[in-house]
């Protein structure tokens, strides 16, 4: 496909939080100069109840579909790897998310590095980037930046709300903070808290970049980022997100570095390369304060304490009562999000009497099919989002079961 | 049990390289002044055909089983937690391994830090450290060391060989390498070759150590240690060694340590404190330069290439025409070393001709099984042992299907 038939999109900007409407973080903190960066597909109807809003991965950006060449303030970090758009392959006319009929909102988290306010930034007071000193961000403080934004647009309701991954998690969270402004609940590859599994290795990553030499407590931007912290984060990850027969195969073409950084190992074999070339590039397109701040949201994630309730059934009880609707799917071979925490995530849904469908998608391409994969997906995404419209109501159990 | 009626051991030297009889490394380099520290169990009979090796895994010792309160040569790394022997529970009077029959032999690996010659230990020609001087250690060249101990006790060949852990892929190395010198090899969690998961997950090891700001290229002897490094080093290979399940569950005694080392991020949940105890208990009784030794041997684990042969057809065929037996153990819920590896060993072994019994013990502690549980492994480990002595020849296939 040439460049010519890719849309080009753009980078918007919201100044949610002035000196007349601050913000306050869930911390207690408040600031009154924030931005969200953020993108949309299709057009907003008349009666503004086309609306999806879709939440990016841990990594992800504002910039779901198309091509951008150029976000202003995201310095040199908007490397070629983040002009195509994450999720090009199901957003668009005819698409899963079908341009045509639906309007598709996505932000760059609060805290992000492409745009939205974050470590990153210029402070407005001190002339410097905000390094540790920018508040730490909860998924609930990203999540009311969001809702902010669809004030901004005049949404009341979204016809849906939408994320894999992290950002399903924050989906959760969404559908959980404000019922009464989501109809349709779609969570992909994620699961509804912070697995042992998950925070063991999200807390690693925290270790390697706070051990590393050029991290200095977050204060690096006059001198050199820590490059190698970021990267050995970003392997601990990658892991998870790629199939481990996929990083073999991929890594066939890769020439072995042996005279890598590394001070006395010397890289011993392609798999070794592969994974370092793939955290080195990472770390020329992100921050890692940045990536910190998202480590720390996952790890203190809790739905819980947001919402105000006591337990799961509780918490699901909610979207009942909100008359969500919630499809859920699941990658048979992800180990970064296991299929059976999207179980999990359904039992609680069917025990709280919650209409849900539950999709498990066979791959063997890993927690990564939900950007590679959008076959699998399709059918199931479009057929719900347009049964959403015609019944234009809260859905109905019973009468959604025997069509399916 | 007191104190009392726990034997104590003692750590024994034997200097294998000297001027008249040097060491040639794998890599080619040669030393003429090198030790291994290790431990005997029992008594050596007088034919000297009932000994058995024992490899220890990643972060053992020589110390099997026992108590030694003192190491010479150990600086303060010989802590409490290494004064109970590793094995104890298996080796000993009327155990697994009977020493009122066999006589146990366990070294420490050759680059190791509880004595054996490694990077810790002082260069007679400058009375400093080695630190990053001291050669690449290659599994054949722990294993060539310790066959200089078996000759030192004039046994031409061993009743067995055996290893869990890392310890099983030395002992593979060891059956192919002298095959004249085993009858009986055991092999418990563990595999025949570095998987990809293994290599991902060690290499990740490798770069958390030397990002570390006090490694300075392993030249830290004379300063602060490389001492986060080595505890995320130890958190990312521990969750592989024990179920979730436990850690959750000993997790729970653990009070949060908000204002641990972090810089920024602060220990937000008990599991997090409790990798991190873990990872510090760690790094006083551990050398980061070891460490990485054994970690770079694990990654270039190469048993073709050190027999000789192109193929794993030819290297069980060594086995075979040895005329081993081999006892292999899996554990079910083992994420160190999958199930699936040692059954990758056994079609191998089966393709090969070699005899051959396989066992899957199921345990909910995961890796750890193998230290914990001697009751799983003790009736079969026994009854081989005792067979092979009645037998007090090479194994015969057939005729030992009917018996079992």
């Amino acid at each position: 496909m040439s460049n010519k038939t890719i849309p080009e999109s753009q980078t918007q900007f919201l100044r949610f939080a002035t000196p007349e409407k601050p913000f306050r973080f869930t911390s207690g903190m408040v600031m009154d100069d924030l931005t969200l960066a953020y993108e949309t597909h299709g057009k907003l109807n008349e009666d503004k109840s086309n609306a999806i809003l879709v939440f990016h991965a841990l990594s992800g950006s504002q910039h779901a579909s198309g091509v951008c060449r150029h976000v202003p303030n995201t310095g040199d970090r908007w490397t070629e790897d983040c002009q195509q758009g994450w999720w090009s392959l199901f957003i668009g006319p005819g698409k899963a998310l079908d341009t045509q009929k639906f309007f598709v909102i996505c932000a760059n988290y609060l805290g992000g590095c492409y745009g939205s306010s974050g470590p990153a930034s210029l402070n407005p007071k001190t002339g410097q980037p905000y390094g540790p000193e920018f508040p730490q961000v909860s998924t609930a403080d990203v999540v009311r930046s969001q809702a902010l934004l669809l004030d901004h647009f005049g949404i009341d309701k979204l016809h849906a709300v939408m994320g894999a991954s992290v950002g399903g998690l924050l989906t959760l969270n969404f559908a959980t903070l404000f019922p009464e402004r989501v109809r349709l609940v779609v969570s992909i590859a994620s699961g509804q808290r912070t697995t042992v599994l998950s925070r063991l290795g999200v807390f690693e990553q925290v270790m390697a970049i706070e051990n590393d030499p050029h991290f200095k407590g977050g204060k690096y931007y006059d001198s050199d980022p820590p490059a190698y912290g970021l990267a050995l984060a970003r392997m601990i990850s990658h892991k998870t997100f790629v199939h481990l027969d996929a990083i073999e195969r991929r890594a066939r073409g890769d020439v072995i570095q042996r005279d890598d950084q590394l001070s006395w190992y010397r890289v011993g074999h392609n798999v070794e390369s592969y994974m370092l070339h793939q955290g080195k590039k990472f770390v020329k397109r992100f921050d890692a304060n940045t990536y910190l701040r998202i480590c720390d949201m996952w790890l203190r994630f809790d739905p819980l304490k947001d919402a105000g309730v006591e337990d799961h059934g509780a918490l699901f009880a909610i979207s009942r009562r909100a008359g969500h609707h919630w499809l859920v799917f699941s990658i048979d071979s992800d180990f970064c999000f296991y299929p059976e925490e999207q179980a999990e995530l359904v039992r609680w849904l069917e025990q709280a009497d919650v209409s849900s469908m539950h999709i498990t998608v066979h791959s063997d391409k890993g927690h990564d099919s939900f950007l590679l994969e959008p076959e699998l997906y399709t059918p199931h995404l479009s057929y719900t989002l347009r049964r959403g419209v015609q019944l234009n109501d809260a859905w109905d159990h019973d009468a959604a079961s025997p069509g399916i």
